[in-house]
């Protein structure tokens, strides 16, 4: 009977021995090329988790933030909220017929691309009033829902929501692995990106955090209560509002944070200024191939999404920031097979 | 050998099974009399994660939200907050000498209590305004934290945070046993409560919402930034507010709402109109020997905090809302010993 018992505790070491030598061989970001870049994620993520280094994290404070547009997902050459307020406008005015009459809502109805690409930050906020509020929650979810089903990108000819990056998603559940409670932080509408976070991250809609105006609670005919969403700005998730927001909706500062433009200049500054080991990266767009290539920082054209300029570029030297090249480090880019 | 497996499957199962009645004979909520609330939440709780059973929850959408003051911890006569505030205002004025001059500060100072308890809501949102907010977060934060390791309640002779209802901290936990999220929304400042929730509650600051004013970025001399809490009313957490509050920071509709006012009656009605199971419940201060006995549902006079009012008693009722009696239904109010 000894003999036995040691013969399966032999056995079960010996399981259990494969089973570590498998997890360690089993690469957490295979879509990321080997390289600084990824080394100094992984080191990150074994420092933090190491409850034998002094740099250790508890999990409650594991917390990681991500830019949306540009970061998680194609921003280029138009974010997808607003080609969907655009793609919505026709509805709205039906609706309200005498918004055709007056600008920007006439430029838009005009389909003149160039006249379109022009307009201004006020006139794009009139056009995400308009189409964005004045209705109940529910009625927003179910329009964004059957948009999303059905518009399909020119360029890849496929739903925005396929549009994600490889290397981030991997990302994002390599950190949700080791404890990391993850976060979406964008100057996109808050209960826009909450219609598919879930369902394409794996990112719940109370971990969105966005560009949030208020609602108002009411009630239906039938006494049924229900919220309106209403044009009042509470929060411009955008530059100095992300960690503004971040205190708001999340409470802690967070660990690790990540983005691709001046608006996450803040939010990447917030956390570094924190204790101990934080992380902070940016992805640069720099593949004109098999994404865009675009932004001041490579000396190309300033591009309506997304600034990456000069001194965002020289202020992540200074602080330590990582930029990432996805040309140089992102081995795929998308998850569909068209690379 | 065969035989010895077989001996080694038997014990383990009988292993198993007993670990399976010991599960089942454990009561989740000791501190709760035997009775038709106890078997409410446990029903619903039941129904909820029973995947066969048609009104099965998924795990991601259980989401319970708790009311504070009065409903998981003392809020007679006064609320911890502002017990706070008018505790910290003789610092405040020592640093502005000048609001000595003017009311409502000038009254405060005066250590008059009958003139103190007659203060006006506009009076009170004045002396939050002057004590909670003009400093950064990280101040506010460490002053909170030093009020709280020593301010004492008078009656108790306790830390306030010791005044935590027994039974709502095993109600609490049995929900999150079994896959539910617990948040307080609470009417009072989302910063002060974050400052304890998760020590006394368990509940992270991320799962916090309450009552908060904006913040403004800034940067300290030496470059490093920081966030000022600013007189800028951002959510008003109480009434419609709260459902609003819920949207904007969870994204979704409850499971399960808990209060002990008016100010709680929008969010289990929120809470309510949705589909499949819902669970809303309030706490009744019908206890005056072992806590308070307040309220016009009572017949009794009408409190500072927490108004229970005769409407909604009858609106509980009507909408199938679960009035929990704290001298029927609870075993113990405290974890201390007092009892």
């Amino acid at each position: 009977m000894k003999r036995f018992m040691l013969l399966v505790f032999a056995l079960s070491s010996v399981v259990v021995f494969a089973t570590c030598l498998a997890a360690e061989s089993t690469d957490p970001l295979p879509s990321w090329n080997n390289g600084a870049i990824k080394q100094a994620i992984i080191a990150f993520v074994q420092t933090t988790t190491d409850k034998s280094n002094p740099k250790f994290v508890p999990p409650a404070e594991r917390i990681a933030t991500f830019d949306q547009d540009g970061t998680l997902w194609v921003e280029h050459p138009m974010y997808s909220q607003v080609v969907y307020c655009l793609d919505r406008l026709p509805a709205v005015v039906k609706a309200k017929p005498e918004l055709a009459k007056v600008e920007p809502f006439k430029t838009v109805l005009s389909g003149n691309r160039e006249a379109i690409a022009k307009l201004s930050m006020d006139d794009l906020f009139k056009i995400l009033a308009a189409t964005l509020t004045g209705m109940s929650i529910d009625k927003f979810r179910a329009e964004a829902q059957k948009w999303l089903d059905t518009a399909k990108n020119p360029r890849w000819n496929r739903p925005y929501t396929e549009l994600t990056y490889l290397p981030m998603e991997e990302l994002l559940k390599y950190l949700r692995a080791n404890g990391y409670k993850t976060w979406i932080v964008t100057g996109s509408g808050q209960d826009f990106v909450r219609v598919y976070s879930e369902r394409i991250y794996g990112i719940p809609p109370e971990q969105v955090v966005g560009t949030a105006n208020g609602t108002k609670y009411g009630y239906h005919q039938d006494g049924k209560p229900f919220l309106t969403k209403e044009p009042r700005l509470l929060l411009n998730n955008n530059g100095a509002g992300k960690p503004e927001g971040i205190h708001l909706m999340i409470g802690r500062r967070p660990y690790a944070a990540f983005g691709n433009s001046t608006g996450d200049r803040q939010m990447l500054e917030y956390t570094k200024a924190g204790d101990g080991v934080r992380l902070a990266m940016l992805v640069l767009h720099d593949d004109a191939k098999r994404e865009y290539a675009y932004g001041p920082a490579l000396g190309l054209p300033d591009a309506k999404v997304g600034k990456f300029t000069q001194a965002l570029y020289d202020e992540a030297k200074k602080q330590g920031w990582i930029v990432i090249s996805m040309k140089r480090d992102w081995k795929r880019i998308f998850n569909f097979k068209s690379q």
